[in-house]
């Protein structure tokens, strides 16, 4: 990094947001988990629901699905709301696509019984990195869920393999950043989300180029400020989960 | 009211909930307001549009609209997502157009000038009296933003003719009680939405018998609960708007 | 009453419409009703379904529920017809659900067996009070059809706690008038809908203020009004039955 | 036809349902018609639209375009709403787009200016042959609309260059047989739609075996017994337009 | 046909363009065919389900059914994606009923078994006649699939009680010609659909004027050509089943 | 490698499936190729619209966006089609907004003038692969009609800064290997799709750990052999679009 370099944000290339987990936000879920990166806000909740989909009825498996959303002005200009238009975009059901899979790769989906967990991640403020908000915070309504079930003993042990935390990373000025906030990711050349577990395995890997191509060492730096990035979040996990 | 009779709250008959409303929660909107009434916490947004819908180009007149959502699991249990069902439910709908209407009802639509203010009241979490609440909070946010348009002259003085707030009111054991939360308002023989304006005029009165028909007598009781109400109510409002 | 108000229809301020219930209109319906409110004409039928709404299943009781439509050239300029757009408005959907809880209001569920009875409210042609004729005529169609469930032996009695009827009323030129038709809704105050039973019970009230707010002695003029046309509604439902 | 033949009406092989033409039926539309064959009972309006669609517009030509409905309760056993389904039938679009064609084939679009005329067709009560009953009132309908255009001089002459008038027939117990009521239709070996002018030219078939195909000898008796079905018809017209 | 008569394409009145079809075209289906008139191309194919439709179960009878499409670029210009404005248009709808009907009506639906075959028509590339051409290729598919079952002892012989193949015909310049192409159906007078069986029995005729109307002489010319023109389709589908 | 592994197909762990590439396919595109990975075939065309999209409107840049369809029978079993559901699932959102972004990122959008290129890629077969295919067949139809703009002289240069083109690579019994089929798609343990430059330049990594997370070892392997087969991929495209 150079002298002339500098954040939006006055961060350091290597530094997240002030991040958050204020585990139990919601009242009525089994799990919930208000996630906050800086002015990025998202609220998650884990739904119990003791109905499999069909594909599984019968085999004993459980599922993590995940619904996402964004309040109409969590945004700097007002979006349509999603339910007015009467469809979801596709960005929408990209997200939480991902979500769902990020959060199914470290459960054990044989582990938890037929039953469904639902989780949704309500965007309350936008500031960038939706997403991996999302997921960083619904593992641990997940988590929550989940001890509740093993608290009234429907299952014997927390059926999870280990956490799963998500970072976005992206070349800003041609330097590679961690934790794109909205001002950097609208002048991004190139950004990633990255999904981890807390022990270092690879869940998902999103790499896109914004104006230019970007080479294979630009996006070995991306992957490796994620894993930093992510190491911490999983520290605020785990206090989020021991509460 | 009898020595029998207990609300599930404990609240006396003509108790409100613990009522708070906490302008300027939202970053970017406006203006905007979190209210809650006990349990029920409603997030209200206010967004200024250049643009009025087509039926009022170059009338030189404004429009206030206003749109409701919910949470999945803003309730005892999760309900489907309309963004996902690919519909507004009836219900979304007759609440939506009850608070547009309600705010339109204090405002000086030929003062505000030809733009549109959209309200969007997303509740947080719901334990009764949403549609109220939503109203309350609106009129506090709808404030902000016209103030902000008169502090950048946009327009001269602030378009509002009066404030205006609702409360619920209902026929719980045979007795007229103010503010059901949903444990009430689920075995209410009777309940009522009462919208009126910071100087007690009428603005909109919906009854409705949910087991047996009331009585004159019966509705009189609840609208005179509801002008109590409401009296605590605008003295929030007109404080939230001070700050 | 002063000597100069004068309604556009050369009514008085407690006069109804011309109002007809020709029972028995449709010729596959177990119940029907064209109801005429002057030029406003509603066809409401009643089907029998020997199955009830999934909530419902293996309780005994049973259910009514309604439908409104209007065809396009209803009204005075053709409006699109709900069909072709793929969704019914709010204001279809706000009415339809008035009209089910309406007629539930006075049918003993219990009763009636398990199954269902569909009522169709198809305005035909629109002149003001549409949703008040539809459920005036509603009741006739569904008490038609019920009576065929005694007479065929599947139910012992009949299963109605007593008539609904409906009625608007509005402050017009600041008189409270009764009945309104489109000439006088569009330029309205205020109007209110009323659903009372034919013992006088309140079922439901909507009240909304179209320019200023009301007061509450006005709203009372409305409520007198509304009392003393519904008796005469109720009187010609009692012939309308009988026949 | 043999002693043994016998229609479930009772009507001889070549004769119609009684038939009759209501013109103005409906107070506001510009043209109007209750077209009623026996049981099946369809109001035609023709609503004015000094619009045209996009691909006229700036041409000079005008447009005539039909919508088909059938109320929920028309049937013998009540089908679902189509504006509650959120979509019509592929029967139902079908229909309309037959009876927009068939109109458009005797108007002269040139002549009538750069407007729209738009048909309704509702079907009242259904026992067969809606689409036929439907074009031949829909005619007097937009007859009596274009008249208006001509009366208030906004065109110089009627721009229709015939009559349109439609029927069905069918074959029944292997006897060709003249306008098919519900009864026959849904037995029928083989039914056919003609759509001809009132000089007996040829505008739409549409012929369906429904059992077995049937033979090009066939097909010319259910031609032949339209084309004197069609006569009549158009003298209906004749007389219904004069009123 | 006068010397002056010319196509666009320099066929005689009465000549098929080059058809060809092809068997086992998908790999995939359990039977299909790409059908190719001249410069159309519809690939059909036939998916063998083990379920009937609700209105079909314990009938021990079986159903075809077909949907059909067309790729967005298939056509001279880009038309767009049904998918993507999610909802199949009229036009789509009877073009899918009319190959339906067609094949039902040449299938013993009561020897094939309590199951459904689905034909798919998609339009690779379109030049005018593609329902017509779908309908020929579907038969081929339709057989295939049906042979597998036959083969793997399903059923005991092939239920079909014929061939069907159609085509279409118009009046271009005044002549009856046989299968339109792009060029000629859009300045065609009139132009009608012909479905027939291998044995020359009428299953579906849909004629219509598209400028004037047509008289009975014309509409047997065109009869007279697609009964031509069929048989020749019906000797190439029985080389097509055969292979 | 050890010498136990064996692919289903029987290719070596870096082989690419027999790729084709045939330019011009579809008659009426600006550009089309028919692109085959083996038993994975999609025919993608290339539509040019004067028209841009509103937020484009007077910028005097142009866009080039994409969608993406299946035919119901392309896959092993039938798979309902989306237009008849009326709506476009998730996966195939994202794939056309994958295909979009890819082919924008080569394409000099300043350079193209005010226009879009609409892009469809339509799956004729499908056995795995099919997103990485549209990609690499849609370059070729996108730099086709972008040449015939250049020949109008519409354009002066072909505003393409690189070829593009995309594989899948994954973990098969925990060997890394190259464009992945159906049989290994749906047992591998982790795929990722690569989208490259012809010049080497990344423009989206997209990597999924379907059971367990994979390592960075393993990553950097699927990233060599995706060079690898990418560099083979834009040969071809190289001498298809000089032919």
């Amino acid at each position: 990094m150079t002298t002339a370099f500098r954040r939006p944000s006055g961060r350091s290339a290597d530094q997240l947001r002030a991040v958050s987990l204020e585990p139990g936000y919601a009242k009525y879920a089994e799990g919930s988990c208000m996630v906050r990166f800086g002015d990025t806000h998202v609220l998650c909740t884990a739904s119990i629901d003791e109905k499999v989909p069909p594909f599984l009825r019968n085999t004993g498996k459980g599922w993590v699905t995940a619904e996402y959303g964004m309040l109409p002005r969590a945004t700097h200009s007002r979006m349509d709301r999603e339910a007015a238009k009467g469809k979801q975009s596709g960005r929408t059901q990209e997200i939480q696509r991902l979500i769902g899979r990020s959060l199914r790769a470290v459960t054990d989906l044989t582990q938890m019984g037929e039953r469904q967990i639902k989780i949704d991640c309500d965007v309350i403020q936008a500031d960038g990195g939706t997403r991996t908000a999302s997921i960083t915070g619904a593992y641990v309504a997940l988590h929550l869920a989940l001890r509740k079930l093993v608290d009234s003993k429907a299952i014997p042990a927390l059926p999870l393999k280990a956490e799963v935390a998500a970072i976005s990373c992206g070349l800003y000025n041609g330097v590679a950043v961690l934790d794109l906030d909205y001002a950097e990711d609208s002048n991004a050349q190139a950004d990633a989300n990255f999904v981890l577990t807390g022990r270092g395995g690879l869940v998902e890997i999103q790499g896109t180029a914004e104006q230019d191509p970007f080479s294979e060492e630009q996006f070995a730096d991306l992957l490796r400020l994620a894993k930093q990035g992510i190491g911490q979040l999983v520290s605020l996990q785990r206090k989020a989960v021991m509460g």
